[in-house]
């Protein structure tokens, strides 16, 4: 388990995963028990086009696996079903998804899952908010100078964030 | 390594998967130097509905890496894409996807990828044949009495066919 103490509150480490083949994201940020949110890191897992599919799943698997042993996180956090893309890049999607969320079970820590209407209404208070209201609120909940790049990141890190404010997983006293 | 002599001839074991989340098919197959296939086993894995999804990959992947362990095959098969479902059923058939296709690496096998035109090509001759002309073949080719059912565990079986055919794993001579 990943709490310590600072300022005297319990510590969640939460892990933010916006999965993809090509490109998943990822973001990971610590709450106290006074809901501030403190980010610990964040970037992409990477996989070249040409490579053949089981081998690209086997790296991002082992990829969220060292995440997962570096950064001793208490939950992956992880969008739930989208609408707004195709059937052949959902399946793709799918299978990166699904062995996330293995690494995740091997290494016994539990799994989140949330729509993007939630992640969204978490983070903006809508819904229905725009890509870069999302990136926007990113920084500022988190207290950056710029929106994490790319977008699969900062949509790592809003996932993230969605979990610290309603995560049931939820150790501390908010 | 699954080669033993059987009438003199190289024989090579393939598992053949028709992934789900629910419900996957499974088929086991083994092949001589001739092209004459024997089956060996098949059946499905499944998993219940209630339970979470973290919970369900897992089952999922510890089945198929049990049935490596038992069939020892050289090849893992499977279908490559479907377009006749929605986005909603691709993310969760492409997440079991994932995880099968892992189980393969992790144990050490090869994963070969068949579009179903490839599958109903190989088994039917025709690459748009209706799904009861499949089962049907499926029968005939391995010379059992009945169709084997469920239809996921006749579609795993045909896809294991179409690498029987196909594969270039293929180690004897024809």
């Amino acid at each position: 388990m990943s709490n310590s103490t600072h300022e005297g509150s319990v510590i969640m480490v939460i892990l933010g995963i916006d999965p993809g083949t090509a490109i998943s994201g990822y973001g990971v940020i610590e709450t106290n028990s006074r809901g501030k949110l403190t980010l610990l890191g964040y970037g992409t897992i990477r996989t070249p086009a040409k490579q053949k599919m089981d081998l690209r799943l086997s790296t991002i698997y082992g990829s969220v696996q060292a995440l997962i042993q570096e950064f001793n996180p208490e939950c992956l956090a992880v969008e739930d079903l989208f609408f707004n893309r195709n059937v052949s890049t959902a399946l793709t999607v799918g299978q990166a998804r699904g062995v996330i969320i293995l690494a995740a079970v091997h290494q016994g820590i539990s799994v989140a899952e949330y729509t993007p209407l939630q992640v969204k209404q978490s983070v903006t208070g809508v819904g229905t908010a725009p890509k870069e209201q999302v990136g926007y609120m990113v920084r500022l909940l988190l207290g950056l100078e710029e929106i994490p790049k790319p977008d699969d990141a900062a949509d790592a890190l809003a996932v993230g964030i969605c979990h610290a404010y309603n995560g049931r997983g939820w150790r501390g006293q908010v």
